[in-house]
């Protein structure tokens, strides 16, 4: 990155003081990379004035309250929340500790969903798995009255790949433990680090599947399971888990929803954003207060450099982390209105864009160059996968509507994801510069393409 | 270490396999860098099999009857159990929470010897200093009833050299605290990662001092907290705490002690080891695992060579974390029997042996050449400063007995130090291989030197 900042510096002609050029994709994304502060105040601010906001609770409504009143003093119009209702969960005791043969604690959090022990614990054996895999092909009668232990083999993946195939222990191994007639269930956390903060999630009992005690052990904890197993030789492991989460009935979520207007009504808007909701273990620094400071940054930086030609909509969203609820009540209510022509979310952390990937008409090549010669000279290269536009913003993609995902690096991603680890220190400022390079060139061709933004071919999605 | 490994490999002639050489301290060494297993061993049984053994507790006792029983299996001489009585105080409940202006859970721990909060906790103002001379400095009527909170900016050195100074905070603050009238005191963890584990360790309240909270942030919590003090403007931040540690009395600690007998009783003992006992948060690989394993690996290398001229006496010691209760008894039992003329002691990690430093008389500057030649080819540098043998042997260095402290390089070391992270997955057993090469050679040149050593010029330290 110290190279690009020196080359964008001395390639700022002289003349510029003088006489200030027009803005260009090219030009607004080198102020940004050399000097963006917004983002970082903004993350800055939400995870310190705010800290963890679960889905539904009064955490999620001060994040409400607070992303507004930034909205507005940063000059956004419409400035907007619209609530809905959603179920609410909350987090209550969690320890596990191993009874037999070699007794000692271990570090455990609950699930999303997870069923509750009795307070004062539930004791049992542990039956051991190394894989989703084996512990499927297992036979059931191995599992009844048991305490199931499922471990994986989860490496980082720059590009985050690791998380679909390895996650399948954290969103099918509660139900299967539980038709099995399992006293609980404990996965191996879904992440890459070696720090002794477990990572949560949502998982749902699938229909009519009685909910059993679900947790994650932290990767440490998860390996010393395993080493207990192998030198316990014969006997049996015994483990007692108490972990007491608990509903607490219908609370009010929502979307914060701000405009930067465009000139021409009739070119469409483009929607971006992240999600203002966060677990509760950490302050969501990285999942997702980077993804709502960047897209705000850089629309915000198209706002400043004159009136875009298209409506530019940002929505931060609420009670991602539980089930997209934001997401899915935003596109329920708007999904119909048509104007929306392009849509692109942020939510992979605050590392650096390294691929840009398109879902654009064949009519829009000419576009989709355009932003990836605009994003080439940061170091991001365009992939082959179509966009998804991900999990707040998809269900617009799979509709047909064009989408852009600018893909962060996801290396030290599940490091974090989801543990009390998530939290400032993790971003680095410099690659949060970049991501604000990155979608402020973005924004400003797809802002400002004079041609019509075309539908991506719906039927293909 | 790959060049090292294959250079040792090459370096062996084909007329060994034939007819062996006599061991030396480079065969010796070569062997164990290049197939130690059972320091690994050791640290893998005493982490999995007993995991946390906080001093005084019944698993500091079950790591006494492990180790114990470990070391007669691997034909080590009269190995025994030396016990003595403690007090010992266990951990409660621990929680905070900023409770105005941005109201968000911070993860705390107790340090040592900490005072009890109610079990409602406590509820007061912080008062933040950036550093614990600035806490010195300040006036005293700034702190009285409200909760002080004194941070430092501890850097990561390859000698550890950040500690002492930094740990100030720990050692000093909650005494001053209280002296002042001081609610309770936090102190940013002594340690230099950015996981939400925070560092415990020991402190004592000075004689008369009346004990008060005093407890440890983690990193990014201490950082959290400064951030909040300072976008809280001219609002008082309030914090409530929760921390319960409690006395439960007196119990039994003890040290475990096995031998390598020499031929020459009148040459005299060395005596090495490091402790069983770690802190409750983690299962203690780094601290110490490590030393234990190192230890007795590099001594049973040397039982296996062939008997050597002096008595090599392993003591592992109990309650060191919390005083250096072990090493204490120890020196106090045996101090006078006058048999010890050298000791060396293992207790900073796992990683590689970087330094040796010697405390040797001038007649003995022949046998520190063997030494320093014997771990030059392993990277390993002679230091300057005199050795100081650790925390529980240092009273026999300061007593005058020679000394060699092969120092680890503890660039990682405070980042697991007294944490929950301190576990065998933060354990390179390339690096303790090396450690053990490191201990097997100067063992050798130390246990078979055939000249008499000599005591360290007692007077000068």
């Amino acid at each position: 990155m110290k190279l690009l900042l020196s080359a964008a510096a001395l390639a700022l002609p002289a003349i510029a003081l003088a006489q200030p050029a027009p803005p260009s994709a090219a030009s607004l994304r080198d102020e940004a990379l050399r000097g963006d502060t917004l983002a970082y105040e903004l993350l800055e601010g939400l995870t310190t004035e705010v800290g963890p906001r679960l889905a539904g609770t009064e955490a999620e409504a001060r994040a409400r309250t607070w992303a507004a009143e930034r909205l507005r003093a940063l000059g956004f119009s419409n400035v907007r929340i619209e609530t809905f209702d959603m179920p609410v969960g909350v987090r209550g005791e969690e320890r596990a500790e191993i009874v037999a043969p070699f007794p000692q604690p271990l570090v455990v959090t609950a699930l999303g969903n997870s069923g509750a022990t009795p307070a004062r614990g539930v004791e049992g054996e542990v039956v051991a798995y190394d894989s989703m895999e084996a512990f499927r092909a297992a036979p059931a009668a191995e599992v009844r009255g048991k305490i199931v232990f499922v471990s994986h083999a989860m490496q980082a993946n720059q590009d985050g790949s690791g998380y679909g195939p390895y996650g399948a222990a954290r969103r099918e191994g509660p139900t299967l433990a539980s038709r099995r007639g399992a006293l609980a269930i404990l996965v191996r956390s879904i992440g890459t680090d070696y720090h002794r903060n477990p990572h949560t999630g949502v998982q749902n009992f699938a229909e009519g599947v009685r909910p059993i005690p679900a947790g994650a052990l932290s990767l440490p904890d998860a390996e010393q399971l395993q080493r207990v197993v192998r030198r316990a030789g014969n006997r049996p492991v015994r483990l007692r888990l108490v972990m007491t989460p608990r509903q607490i009935g219908t609370r009010q979520s929502g979307n914060v929803i701000a405009e930067v207007p465009g000139s021409d009504l009739s070119a469409g808007t483009i929607l971006i954003g992240g999600h203002l909701d966060s677990w509760d273990l950490g302050t969501g620094a990285f999942d997702n207060a980077a993804g709502v400071a960047i897209t705000t940054a850089a629309a915000h930086r198209i706002m400043r450099a004159g009136q875009p030609r298209r409506t530019i909509r940002v929505v931060l969203f609420g009670a991602e982390e539980v089930g997209v609820l934001g997401g899915t009540d935003y596109h329920r209510r708007h999904g119909r209105e048509g104007d929306v022509v392009l849509v692109s979310e942020s939510d992979f952390g605050a590392d650096r864009v390294w691929r840009a990937d398109f879902a654009l008409a064949p009519a829009n090549q000419a576009l989709q160059a355009r932003i990836a010669a605009a994003l080439a000279p940061i170091g991001i290269v365009s992939g082959r996968d179509p966009a998804g536009a991900g999990a707040d913003l998809g269900a617009w993609a799979r509709a047909g509507v064009a989408a852009v995902d600018l893909q962060q690096d996801g290396t030290r991603y599940f490091d974090y994801h989801h543990t009390p680890d998530d939290t400032l220190d993790k971003v680095d400022p410099e690659q949060l510069r970049q991501n604000v390079a990155a979608w402020t060139a973005m924004l400003w061709e797809a802002a400002n393409a004079p041609e019509r933004i075309e539908p991506f071919a719906a039927a293909a999605r």
